[in-house]
């Protein structure tokens, strides 16, 4: 049963009876009711030893970090801005004090840094380490933006560069809470989500979502250097943009328009317009000699 | 590291910093602001396999109700009712779709008995697989019970039956949402939680969070028939009673003043008083033939 599949045979199993759920399974975070102004934001996300992380690579301060970044990432996808976690991890028998103490000190950094409390957790041993988080966030109901709200002649925009991300970046990457709030205050987005496993598998969740087709111009995709580094050549540093995943990036797409105040960065981060929503349900890349080929989700694959 | 040393480490370290958590770390559940007349919950619990479970004594089916069961026994300890759930799941690599769907549908059987939706999750690659359960739930504000509420005089009580759980009971028992609402409304209750590790370690928890001692009696205890069975006699019974954990019974205090419609059953369900809180911070068992003996923490310590 490949990943996909199976969400939407939990989508089609798990359908919500409380009509306070606004948004259940599907979408990065799930939405509820919260109060007359605002929607509260659920999500959760885990991070494995030897699948998503290796003790050798990453210190673990470093992986607790990452741990809470993937779930604020959720929530900035839903232009929400976060308030509590809970913390759920599974400790090999042979950690020492000073390690957990680590892991607790990258915990105690994000919840500083992004203004929201550790409430509480659970521990556990485990043969393999693993830290799941549970991050529970607010967004006012005009600011929430799911992936389902794209429309035909709107464009797409992604923030930063992309690609290459398996060499370092996905340990210390910065989640876009300020930024998508910014851009949606600025902009007119219609649809939003965060980039986690690869361009090419999360635009087309987002073109599913929203009933739509896109295209793409290749060579308008931002490419890190670390992207260029492994692929070598430029043709192949695309195929790493548009695959590798754990970018972590704001993909998002803005009404037509407002095409014409495009933006072209925030807060000093790259914004790039890589193509646009078109009605067919067709999911095209368009290369700088106007060759088209269709794009394929090869992102990463959790399974 | 000790788990109750961790414990401590993290409640010192991770102070909530925003006024609207009510309860932060060391409670079963964390407590924060809802709305004008409820507070809102949170808590999380994992079931990891060949630590809580092997695959050879339960099916798929019974390790996801139990994975949905233990947190909706914190849920219970607090008074409240769920709403909400996240389910991140670890899976390892051969797990083929008829075990997916088993897991699902026990997952799904819980949510509608116990009329909470599953609202989103996660999945990820494992080696042993591994459930980890977010649930949000909801209290009366006046409802709400803590650990840390026993005064010296207060009945101490405890519902059903304790001990020898390992068998079979940990994986299908109730959990006492219904029960611990209704006992909350009918009786002067102090403090509540549930006993997950054994009434030995949860009880001592329940006394120094309350900054008091106890004095039970232990022929008083209500032992299970497998605790009868394991122990073989009265006196290794009861000591099964007090240490084996997984009980996901209740555990709570009245205050004197209700000493006198003291209950003895809630909706069919058997209720013992078996001591009272004392003012020295002392945790005294008591016999038959009135010989006193130290309780310790002998429960299940997941470290």
């Amino acid at each position: 049963m490949r990943e996909e599949e199976i969400i939407e045979f939990i989508k089609r199993r798990m359908v919500p009876q409380q009509t306070t759920v606004i948004a259940g399974p599907g979408d990065d975070t799930a939405v509820v009711s919260y109060n007359r102004k605002e929607y509260m934001l659920l999500t959760t996300d885990c991070v494995v030893e030897d699948i998503h992380f290796t003790r050798k690579e990453a210190s673990l301060y470093q992986i607790a970090k990452k741990a809470v970044a993937v779930n604020l990432s959720d929530i900035a996808a839903m232009g929400g801005i976060p308030l509590y976690a809970l913390v759920s991890a599974g400790l090999p028998e042979t950690f020492t004090r000073r390690e957990i103490i680590q892991l607790i000190n990258g915990l105690k950094y994000m919840a500083d840094k992004f203004h929201f409390d550790i409430v509480g957790g659970n521990l556990t041993r485990s043969e393999k380490l693993f830290i799941d988080i549970s991050l529970t966030g607010k967004v006012e109901k005009q600011s929430l933006k799911k992936r389902s709200g794209a429309k035909p002649g709107d464009l797409i925009f992604v923030t930063g560069r992309l690609g290459g991300n398996r060499i370092k970046k996905h340990l210390s990457f910065t989640p876009r809470i300020k930024e998508a709030r910014k851009i949606i205050k600025e902009y007119s987005v219609t649809a939003m989500m965060d980039i986690s496993d690869g361009l090419s598998t999360d635009l087309t969740r987002l073109a599913k979502a929203s009933n739509v087709g896109f295209k793409i111009y290749l060579d308008k995709i931002p490419l890190s250097q670390d992207a260029i580094k492994i692929g070598g050549n430029k043709g192949k540093a695309i195929q790493h943009a548009l695959n590798d995943g754990e970018d972590y990036e704001l993909l998002f797409t803005v009404s037509k328009h407002n095409r014409k105040k495009a933006p072209k960065s925030i807060n000093g981060l790259l914004l790039s317009c890589i193509g646009e929503i078109v009605k067919e349900k067709k999911y095209t890349g368009i290369s700088i000699d106007n060759k088209k080929t269709a794009i394929q989700a090869k992102g990463f694959s959790h399974f």
